[in-house]
């Protein structure tokens, strides 16, 4: 009399299968205003709608992780519910400015399989896709993750294993940004004088300041993104588990480290891509985020001479703060403190 | 020199009395963000302007649950701030869709009173309508309540006792949800492709997920709904009192299990009566609710052939999956793990 | 290669320095629903839209104290990330109504310094403006905190100490305030039949009801307000600190006072001004804010029948019941429970 479901497991994949996700959503001031008060960003463009059309947006635009924590909720109950690990995502590409009154939907199309030969699980390689309510894909991404079968002795598939590329090119860069005025953009409002030129590629910045995470704040975040992971709210289950606690949401993690590279980072408004990310060691409630981050490229948007992309790696640790660039050892082994390595491009004003 | 209100006690009640409660209430979009992120509730007609327009809503209306605890809270300053104990309700029916903009005020008439043989006590029965701004009733329901008795001394009143409905016959269902068009219902967006003739009476789905609940969140929640009962928020007080801590607001498990239920009864999108609840036991932060549902009837509403009509009993666990269904022993009592029975009915498209 | 700020050092302030501060903030619908949630304040025109429009205003305006609180945080990453208290503010006065959708933004110009004696400090006092999207003020005041050298070598200015006033005069309130319709003034749905003839200088009211503070409450709320002061996020750092835990900031003692004192002052609907403040002790987590008034003073605003003004000491206290009205001994020190001492003008109908 089973009705609910127990997720996919990892024979229930095809590739070229097409799943199309449950839930639309629709992106309100509410959820700017929560998004605002779980990790306290301050990029002007998101949090004034009189700064952002000042340069060219019809009003605030939503915070582009929000975007992509909205879509990949939505994926979770087809992909990810009996996921062992997530091991990483690629190419993830924001091409449409998502405003408040908008609906989000997902897509997923299952690009690769590969079985384990502990033949307990697989990595299923899905690319799924962000709409909004008028069809236009607003977010792109590649995810793989570990999988759990469900019978050990089904059979095995071919392996089919997509290539996902290292690093998106600058060119690719920059759909979700409206042509922008940059001669009205207000660099003391910003918080800061610096733009495109000032950057320096190997130039590394403490975000300086730490943020302690409760139990009750990432389990805010992760409903208000309908992500319906278990492990991040079921201490009753967690508890016997692997940790002994709930484990908080990779991209809660992802969004702190933003929000804290706001010191140093003013200007860099949009996440225009993810290149990759690594979720180094898991982070608990009552741990503090700290980050810093080095400048890895600097890119030029073809035919656009207001804004240009700085590539950036991003780096947060939990309780160590970051004044001396902690990352990894000469082995390639990363700092214990380490939780999150991610790479990704931002856009700032010319 | 007192002039803040202790609340009403038994004897200030008198039948027949009509109370206009405080504090009328805009909904708004940044409401219904909370009650996702408090929740992490799915269902697709609450969550997508899109989805609610296609099948003839003029945008997504508020969650029911969400109407009932705001209209609920404003009662409690003068019905229930010297309440023993909740006893019951009964025939609550959702009238009219609510919408963010919607004003929503209470007021409530006294029905019945009985004094307890202790004299320390009695019930007191009202009947609460929620109207919105336009002064149409969203919301009718008769709640029971133990109240204290300021002066055990103070006289007796004759005792009134009201016939409340065992349960909403199917013919009283539906005012809120306008007709639907079920054509385009997308039942892969919805997250099911389930309809009204796919469930059977006596159908038991385990909602398998549990979610725990932090201080934080009930908090948050139960102010919200700008209800004042203090056992829910004065550590200081109830510290001392009978449990040590604070109890969580009956109405938050319900929107909890409500939410969970989404695993199973995904296209249930409208609670449109409550015939009964029965909050079985106390829940304190810390512990994690799960649930489980049956079908206990099916229904047809007179002249409309585009929703059914579910009778549900959901029953809440603290600390206990349901998959083996936990209810009541041979002599009628719970399994200590619950702490939620509640009857209401839900509709389904055709 | 430090590219983020530490924030300005005593001496980094110069008197007549202008600070255009970072950030500029869209208030919402989103705003004003968490700020309920987190205060679970119930006074009809900010909780109301028909209630406002009733009795003139366009809609419900924005609670002042969220208006406060917001304006307020923009100033912290300049003035006060290397405060080592916060003195005092006086002067404070709410100019303009601000509705859901405007856009706030902030200046400060330094008016006072003055170095202490052990050459490690000094006060910096500054006059600050928040402003609307129109250029409008809506918020004026001034506050002194003491501020750490960089350097205690560093060169001691000329101490310049400003005049501040001591009460702000009756006649100086109300701008924020259209003249209201009180015909219109609804008292059942206010909470409270009392206007301003029906207060009395002298009186007291105890608001009996505690809120027990949670560590996820009070960093939502300071994050909505986008006010960086690292104490009260960072149990990393402050764990080995002066109180080994975090501070919760100063203005969500003072809203969570002012909720509570809805019960007693139902129709006191709009704080006109802030005469002055102390955080007496400080408040952490898992402790219970209780509160009481007295009316100090009333005043009648020039040219207005519509309101009445009530000069308000509010008394916050921790852990402790304020039914006796705990404040000072003979001595004048404050009754160890004490943690706020309030002085500002609200407005009632009258």
């Amino acid at each position: 009399m089973l009705r609910a479901s127990t997720g996919n497991f990892f024979e229930d994949f095809e590739v070229g299968q097409r799943i199309r996700h449950a839930t639309p959503r629709t992106v309100t001031a509410g959820d700017v205003a929560l998004y605002t008060a779980l990790y306290g960003s301050r990029f002007a463009v998101q949090s004034s709608d009189a700064f952002a059309r000042a340069i060219g947006y019809p009003h605030a635009p939503v915070d582009d992780l929000l975007v992509f924590h909205v879509v990949f909720g939505k994926t979770v109950p087809d992909i990810s519910l009996n996921a062992v690990a997530n091991l990483g995502y690629a190419g993830c590409r924001f091409l449409h400015a998502v405003y408040p009154g908008d609906t989000l939907s997902a897509v997923s199309e299952v690009i690769g399989l590969k079985e384990n030969s502990n033949r307990q699980t697989g990595v299923v390689y899905v690319r799924s896709q962000g709409f909004n309510q008028h069809g236009t894909v607003v977010l792109d991404y590649v995810r793989w993750v570990m999988v759990r079968k469900r019978d050990a002795d089904a059979p095995t598939p071919a392996a089919v294993v997509p290539e996902v590329p290292a690093a998106l090119a600058p060119d690719t860069l920059g759909d979700a940004a409206p042509y922008l005025s940059i001669g009205d953009w207000d660099f003391g409002l910003s918080g800061s004088s610096r733009r495109f030129a000032d950057y320096r590629i190997g130039e590394r910045i403490d975000h300086i300041d730490g943020m302690t995470v409760e139990e009750a704040e990432h389990q805010l975040a992760t409903r208000l993104y309908q992500n319906t992971a278990r492990v991040h709210f079921n201490q009753h289950s967690e508890g016997q588990g692997r940790f002994g606690r709930r484990l908080i949401y990779g991209g809660h993690v992802i969004s702190l480290a933003r929000a804290l590279s706001f010191n140093g980072l003013q200007n860099a408004f949009h996440v225009a891509a993810i290149n990759g990310g690594r979720h180094v060691g898991p982070l608990f409630a009552g741990e503090t985020v700290y980050c810093w981050s080095e400048v890895m490229d600097m890119g030029e948007l073809p035919g656009r001479d207001d804004l240009g992309a700085l590539r950036l790696r991003t780096v947060a640790t939990k309780d160590r703060p970051c004044a001396d660039f902690p990352f990894t050892d000469a082995d390639n082994r990363y700092d214990p403190a380490v939780v999150l390595d991610l790479d990704y491009w931002v856009l700032v004003p010319r």
